[in-house]
């Protein structure tokens, strides 16, 4: 229990401010990182065309399944074709309800220094989030528990460049699926001052979570109403499928004003068609179908599509990640986003089974792909592995290096051109065959002139090796250890942290959630 | 000698074709990568043109030192202003140069399938050229030897995905430095039928190589000057200097047609500026200082710019690569090339000891960065590693992954919106929870739908387990010895082939290239 006295020791109003990172590296402050760059457009204007019109085909022609009735009736008073549960809906009422749609909206979670913004050239990282399994290289693969889930949450808090506390980094399957989220939310509430999600896997659940936000941030309903608090992420059951549970959690958090990203898994050659461009018609086509229905029903509610569109290996129908046919779908759906106007999400990804090189090849192309396409938020953004099946702690530590690289290439330090920058008199001062490090304007700006790293290792050969040539995962796992050691959970309100430990108390004696869907 | 035997057998005008790659994996077609993405462009027209205006400044107020008299002849002649060895040009005449020259050339080895187009959208791949060290999972670091270099040669010639041969993939220090240019040239134009490279370094290595280079072709003197047959690397003393050895080569070959690349090395805070925008303007002030050397020597010869602006490490003066800095020189370069109308080559580079993580993402970021930029020639492209004092045939095979990537990634079919690709009626035919395995039309596309990767692994952590566990280093060390064994060298004329042989006995009679320099 003196995790808890410490916590509370930590606590009051006056603690309500952003901690720099503790010894263990030296990282980036916390900062939201704003993508200068125009993005990357592989389809012109008729291109771009030629998928909405195909979405909205998909949608007007074949309809959509929407698993839930009160969805199904939302849809049928707004005029949609309803035949059971497949609903159709033309052009005109998507385009007016995706006109709803806000670009940007803010998400404030219970520090209000972590609040972010979603939208424009903002880019957001969230950690990685579902996977039922952790590896890490002393205990290799092992079924997801609750002490690996609070290990995670302690690295998406201790890194400043993961801006958002997503969905759980592992499942916790040692805590029985009635008051998982009961669990989870309570240690992420605790152990994050960060913008936190709902899964939309039953009503209980939303409300709970929707409930807790609201104590750990001491908010009436009325103040939790008035803008963003928390999100949620909902997918469809590609092709052409919303279900009960997904559609039940994002009506209900749109109604309270709670954001909703829609994020389609449409995997080219098995939910989608083997054609790219194809498998993102789908996916936009059952990502504006959800909405329409939440601007239907929450006129202006905030929401922001998402794109999980890849290929599997049609040798063996594995899911394959990070492939050039990801980048291109990626960027294809930032187009298509972008002619919406709403924020868009893509992913931090790779089907490879532990931190090698491998990881990193696929992992980058996925974090470029989501520059490139003007991503706004960006999920699993640090730890995925084995397409989702594992999260790792040495992959989280080397993404965030990736990401924390991402930050600073959005500098506008790294190409200015300001006379300072062009440096003609220092140029002028060294000559021919000079050394720049003694001169002034060398000395001015050399500690914050270059992105300094805290896991690659920039040492010679032999230097490193005297130093026991460690691997770069293997220098994660050290990190890792290291920020776990040091780890000092964030300040929170004693008050609302009791509140928090009843309601938990409460609503377990209640029996938590049903389990039976 | 029954290496020697089996390339003869394979020899003779019949056999001048491009041969598919062995059984050892399943790689691309040979081809020439044409980039369709609309470059990353970080700065606006008035940074392109503080940048030019920099170059000129330094041209025209500081000047470049050329250590070669003969250049600074011609340049006095051209109205320069000379003191001493420092020359001053000014940006009339700098510009009258530039404009000289083409923005697009070709250059055609000995086997005219391996014709290569420098410029345009094009994208050629180079092999890690002059590590003076090797390293491999079997041997660990070790200096460069010849057993070694023509391994790496056969790599470089197995690989559909490395256009052209540049520099000795690793420096073979047990060959005695006056004959080294002849064996290594030998071995270079049997091993592989790709375009080669000739060093700047020195008089009589330039003009061998030149002499090889018709040997091997079959080429009389006027059909080697009618067109590019080879190239030339050349690399500025920076800041602000062209040494003898380097110029005297690049005159030499620009005589005679041959093209010459000038790559200045400008690494911020030690060779050049702090601020990445000065040491990119130092880096085009000292490229077009040859540029306009070689176009007024030699009128519409064809050049090209490269770029090695990078960064070091301020804590331990240390080169870094693959950094977001070198990310953003690299695109701020193309920018600038593309304003000077020629074509451009940057570089695949790393820090890394070892081809782990970092060796991955610092290896991406600059080869997708030379993707953002529009460049035509990528050296280094595969094997490099610990800042080019290291060639790694294991990190060569992982590279070439990302390059086979690459290529893929510009092909249409991964953007293509046509009325097939959009796919509806296949949506409507697999419907509301379907699969799209069985339908035709993804039969009709399966096979090359998707990348197919020969180094990823894409099975899950189970399967991948049973067979090895088998990380990425691993198997790119499998791939790289199944590939030796497997090899053929390329048919070659038997009578050139004793021509060349005879070649190198004579010179190697007469000492080779002295080696005073």
């Amino acid at each position: 229990m003196s995790e808890e006295k410490s916590r509370k020791r930590a606590g009051g109003r006056a603690g309500m401010k952003v901690r720099a990172g503790s010894a263990a590296i030296d990282q980036m402050p916390w900062r939201i990182p704003v993508n200068p760059d125009r993005p990357t457009e592989p389809l012109d204007a008729d291109g771009v065309q030629a998928i909405h019109k195909g979405a909205m085909r998909i949608l007007s022609e074949i309809g959509i399944e929407f698993l839930n009735p009160d969805a199904v009736e939302h849809l049928r008073r707004a005029g949609c074709i309803v035949n059971g549960t497949n609903v159709r809906m033309d052009e005109d009422f998507v385009m007016e309800m995706v006109g709803r749609a806000p670009s940007t909206f803010t998400m404030t979670p219970r520090n209000p220094a972590r609040e972010v913004v979603m939208g424009g050239k903002n880019m957001l990282f969230v950690n990685v989030s579902s996977p039922p399994n952790a590896w890490d290289m002393e205990r290799g693969k092992r079924s997801g528990d609750f002490e690996t889930y609070k290990e995670f949450l302690k690295l998406t808090q201790y890194f400043n460049c993961i801006h958002v506390a997503g969905g759980y980094p592992v499942e916790p399957i040692d805590v029985h699926p009635s008051v998982r989220h009961l669990d989870c939310l309570y240690e992420k509430l605790v152990l994050t001052d960060k913008v936190v999600h709902a899964y939309s896997l039953g009503t209980e659940r939303v409300e709970d979570v929707m409930e807790m936000v609201k104590i750990a941030g001491g908010l009436s309903e009325e103040e939790f109403q008035a803008k963003p608090r928390m999100f949620t992420n909902i997918n469809s059951v590609s092709p052409l499928k919303h279900d009960w549970p997904m559609l039940d959690g994002a009506m209900r958090m749109a109604k309270r004003g709670q954001p909703v990203v829609i994020t389609p898994f449409t995997l080219a050659g098995a939910m989608a068609p083997v054609t790219m461009s194809g498998a993102v018609a789908l996916s936009i086509a059952e990502a504006l179908a959800a909405v329409a229905l939440l601007e239907y029903i929450a006129p202006g509610c905030p929401v922001a599509i998402g794109t999980f569109t890849s290929n599997v290996d049609m040798k063996s129908g594995a899911p394959a990640f990070g492939t050039p046919e990801y980048m291109r779908a990626t960027q294809m759906t930032g187009q298509l986003v972008r002619f919406y106007g709403m924020p868009m999400r893509a992913s931090g990804v790779c089907a490879a089974n532990v931190p090698d090189g491998q990881s990193v090849w696929e992992t980058a192309n996925s974090l470029w792909s989501a520059v490139q396409s003007g991503t706004n938020m960006v999920y699993h953004a640090a730890g995925w592995l084995e397409g989702g099946l594992i999260a790792s702690p040495e992959k989280f530590v080397m993404d965030c290096e990736i990401l924390q690289m991402i930050q600073r290439y959005f500098e506008e330090a790294t190409y200015a051109t300001g006379p300072d920058d062009i440096a003609f008199d220092a140029i002028k001062e060294v000559g021919a065959g000079g050394h720049y490090f003694g001169v002034q304007h060398t000395q001015d700006r050399y500690q914050n002139a270059f992105y300094s790293p805290f896991v690659s290792d920039w040492r010679n050969y032999e230097a490193w090796q005297i130093d026991g040539a460690v691997w770069t995962h293997e220098r994660a796992h050290r990190v890792y250890k290291q920020i776990l050691a040091e780890f000092e959970p964030p300040p929170i309100n004693g008050d609302h942290l009791e509140e928090l430990t009843r309601f938990v108390a409460r609503r377990k004696e209640e029996g938590g959630a049903p389990t039976d869907f």
